[in-house]
């Protein structure tokens, strides 16, 4: 299959390029190294440096022998984006290609204003160039879980039926995101829905929880194929943040109550998820939701398994309470179904000490390059 | 109070402002005639030309002695209404600032480029200039009743509480506009909601149903006070529509069956609406939603009243079915509830004949400028 990646030089991205092309799909990444210019911007550089796109290309290339074109480009550029996709003929494309940082988007004017245009108009331009250039190619989109907040009731796959006065609708789950990049990826949602009804694009949404990890089978084989990883309060998964603080002998630093619970995942899995999505795809004027993790945490749940896994090697991580500089609920019900990807084939790889203790001797062997005090937050969400 | 209305020279945009003035506001418009601009470019002129801004500003003060400030600028470029705002100081603002043609957002790539691009950046700039310069202003926001789509559910004023597996939750009522048009306005609710909870925002989000009508109590003084009477496909809507093509001996065109049913009102409800909300501001992070009409009707029973007055004045109007050019239910539940306006003291003015045939009276007076081909639809949404 030809699959186009948008946003392949991400966390996400240039893992999942890796994954499809040793799959034998076809694959071409398209980037505009906007994560490297704000994570430069806003001192939030990765643990370690990453080759760039091509250079990673070519490092994979002699890896394993497979070919993954690259593109650095803009798609928030009609005309760039219409004419990659005119060229490839994509089968099946995944949207990355958005300002993934939730405290970024709630730094100020210019940060929200990127992340709302960027975000819309990527995901614009996507609609219009694949109705205009490949109508039969199917959207694989990421969204968040965060999309949902912390609703009252359980969180169902997308939709929702709801009685009211003896009458029935369903309807798209209502969504309200905790921060602005929260809320493009609701907008984001909308504008799809309202393409796919109407003109009958092919979606799979995937509504994505926090991920961790480094290790997929492609980026194991070479130091140089390994992900951005971040462990900053710009673009850091709270996972990912955990084990940089355990290893580097500071305090795990929790935000208020630690009682804020989500879903997780591997970035094994979402390797795994992509695939199953592309591999089946929806018919025509479908838009298909999944909930996107393994398994629910609190962060507080989360911080004592890594002090666990910390302690068998040797490191006695300890945990600190900051004031939240986010507007959250700390204490909240939250159950959110998961069954889509798993009965489409899903075998999670659970949160393991094994994971979290082959994480850890991963960045224990970059500890030199730990910038501590990236790790705290420097955005808060009360103006 | 001082009152910035913005898309000030619009059909509701200009009387809501005479209408602010003249109760003795310190009112103040900003347009950059993006309406004007569009109907040249897509030639749907209005039925009579209009003075420009400036001039109805003179017209208006030698007619009333009252004063209404005018400035020509986009509110999409965020130094300049930073400016306006950081200047006026307004309590109130009235944000009509929108591309607000369905079929236009329907016509292509360009035009629904424009229209997701106007809308939601002039959205996020009020936002943004607000909490910057004028944090204690009242934002009032023109939505649409069309945001809500055509639900087998009532449709509340704008919360929906959901019982769902034993468990409560309020949402926002679920959005599903019918064009890219009213997606925007979805995005825009949005938008404005995770402000509102962010930030503390005061805003009151009206959703408005399809408005009718030339005349108010500054617009009767002088010709050249008369809104922007619109009957094209593009900017005109249906009553308006109706009228025209009963005036010119045409038949009413009626898209496919004729059931689409919506909650209707007269332009002087609007200013009343408008002028309601003004006076009566929400607290700070209150987004209050006010569902703004005063009468539902199908288009068959619309045209069937039009037929009814134009009898009354001597016209024999006919009607004729075409092929529905918007992918819409033509024959639907619909049951939206409208109260809080009139317990805020609305007083409807419904369609009566006298309504109706005063303005077939006016729309005779200019009959050898009606182009009946203008009325017809240019724009599909099948693609």
């Amino acid at each position: 299959m030809r699959v186009l990646i948008l946003g392949g030089d991400g966390y996400l991205g240039w893992p999942t390029a890796m994954n499809l092309s040793a799959l034998g799909h076809n694959v071409m990444v398209v980037d505009n190294y906007l994560r490297r210019q704000i994570a430069q911007q806003t001192s939030s550089e990765p643990l370690f440096p990453n080759p760039n796109l091509i250079e990673r290309c070519d490092a994979f290339r002699e890896a394993t022998g497979c070919d993954i074109k690259a593109r650095i480009a803009d798609c928030s550029d009609y005309r760039l984006l219409e004419e990659i996709i005119r060229d490839f003929q994509p089968e099946g494309l995944v949207h990355y290609a958005e300002q993934p940082s939730a405290p970024y988007s709630m730094q100020g004017f210019e940060e929200a204003r990127l992340t709302l245009n960027n975000n819309l108009q990527v995901t614009f331009n996507v609609i219009w160039a694949v109705l205009e250039h490949a109508p039969n190619c199917h959207i694989v989109k990421l969204g968040t879980m965060g999309e949902y907040g912390t609703p009252n009731i359980d969180i169902e796959e997308g939709w929702l039926d709801v009685s009211h006065n003896g009458r029935n609708q369903k309807f798209l789950y209502p969504r309200q995101g905790g921060s602005l990049y929260h809320t493009t990826k609701v907008l984001d949602t909308d504008l799809l829905w309202f393409y796919v009804r109407t003109y009958g694009l092919k979606v799979t949404d995937l509504m994505q929880g926090p991920v961790y990890g480094l290790y997929t089978d492609e980026s194991s084989k070479d130091r140089r194929l390994l992900p951005n990883f971040h462990y900053d309060d710009i673009f850091g998964t709270v996972v990912n943040r955990f084990i940089v603080q355990a290893v580097a002998g500071v305090p795990m630093t929790v935000y208020g109550g630690g009682g804020q619970t989500r879903g997780y995942l591997n970035l094994k899995d979402t390797l795994r998820c992509v695939q199953l999505a592309l591999e089946n795809p929806v018919p025509s004027g479908e838009l298909r939701i999944l909930n996107q993790f393994t398994e629910q945490f609190s962060v507080n749940e989360l911080a004592e398994r890594v002090v666990d896994a910390a302690k068998g090697i040797g490191i006695n991580a300890t945990v600190n309470s900051i004031p939240n500089p986010r507007k959250e609920l700390e204490s909240h019900y939250y159950n959110a179904k998961h069954q889509n990807l798993i009965e489409m084939g899903l075998k999670p790889t659970l949160m393991s000490t094994e994971v979290l203790t082959e994480m850890m001797e991963t960045v224990r062997s970059f500890e030199q390059l730990i910038v501590p005090e990236k790790i705290l937050p420097r955005v808060n969400w009360n103006k």
